[in-house]
């Protein structure tokens, strides 16, 4: 039986389980939420995410939310297939995988996620972008990203000299900020570019790439 | 060679990975840092953390960062040891610990962590709380909360019917939460309730809980 993934490839955290899914070469039936109409703050969406949030992954019997546990029990389950991206031979490697998922998840995305709101969702509701809100960010971003910079000139990728899911987890995000001012933020860091280049450039992003745009996917 | 860990009893992130060892039984050496200095700020330390931030574990040539990224390294490295925190036998349940663990990152912690600084950070610095802060994070910590009291009415803790790393994570936070008037907000919970005085009462926090408090273990 296919899993069965809850969500819409315009939002980042539901693209993130997808390429997950598609590194892993793992079957999937996406099932599309109406955010629009907010199915997923009411029965039945909340009784598989009683927060209300999308993505959800259901895999038979078992049901569950938040990307990053998500992914990460992808990986796990299909660690066989594809690469490997939670380096499951390797304590050290893998502990270190998770040191930069954390990082990601509490540096990388709060300073990069209000800068694609005010880009993208800010003007699709009608708003003005505030201005002081992207500037106040864009500072904490120059700040993880020259972290950035100075891990990817020692090792290719942020755990090592592997693609893994602390990479991966990036890539989502990353693609909308791509289009946004805030872009020359990763082009004029030569390493942290080189690493964009890389991590965007693979099969299984360019498979939900299409998907990614705010105004589509919402029927 | 026992593992290094700096950082300091009263920070909840370097308590959350002191609780996780002491539960593991395992020795480490703790070695203070002093953030008052912002000794953390500066090299050698930056080379450690490049975000300036404890705790940070050293496990031989192994250097991680991220609390959680370090208990789950703990963890994985002495499951045979003490309770199975992260379920490793079943990828199922290890798959839901990794759900309420994030739960515990992205919902609880960034409700309760701004109401603990109010109350004893600020005092601390000799400024005023801040009520509208306060004001605003009770109202996410009670959603948060309603959603803890169903799920622990059906399951006597978060991930299932066993402790784990997602209780744990809710441990040092939860300690300064309960000297506020927001203590409440957990005692009118009955399952919640049961939850903390059931998660507060295991050895392996007993044996960190007197140093956690404000003002003392900076030298």
């Amino acid at each position: 039986m296919a899993l069965k993934l809850y969500g819409l490839p315009m939002s980042t955290n539901t693209t993130r389980v997808m390429i997950c899914l598609h590194e892993k070469e793992v079957d999937f039936e996406l099932v599309p939420v109406n955010v629009f109409s907010a199915e997923h703050k009411q029965p039945p969406f909340l009784s598989k995410n009683p927060f209300g949030l999308i993505p959800v992954l259901e895999d038979g019997e078992l049901t569950l939310f938040e990307s990053r546990a998500i992914t990460a029990y992808v990986a796990e389950k299909f660690k066989e297939t594809g690469p490997d991206l939670i380096r499951h031979k390797d304590a050290k490697e893998g502990a270190v995988v998770k040191v930069w998922t954390e990082v990601e998840a509490h540096y990388y995305e709060p300073a990069v996620s209000p800068i694609i709101y005010e880009h993208f969702v800010a003007p699709f509701q009608g708003k003005e972008p505030d201005k002081s809100v992207i500037d106040s960010n864009v500072e904490k971003l120059k700040k993880v990203l020259d972290v950035y910079e100075a891990k990817l000139s020692s090792t290719k990728y942020l755990a090592g000299e592997f693609y893994s899911l602390a990479d991966l987890s990036h890539v989502s995000e990353t693609h909308y900020l791509m289009q946004t001012p805030c872009a020359s933020m990763i082009t004029e860091r030569p390493h942290v570019k080189a690493w964009w280049e890389d991590i965007s450039s693979r099969p299984a992003f360019n498979k939900v790439e299409g998907g990614m745009t705010f105004g589509k996917n919402q029927e």
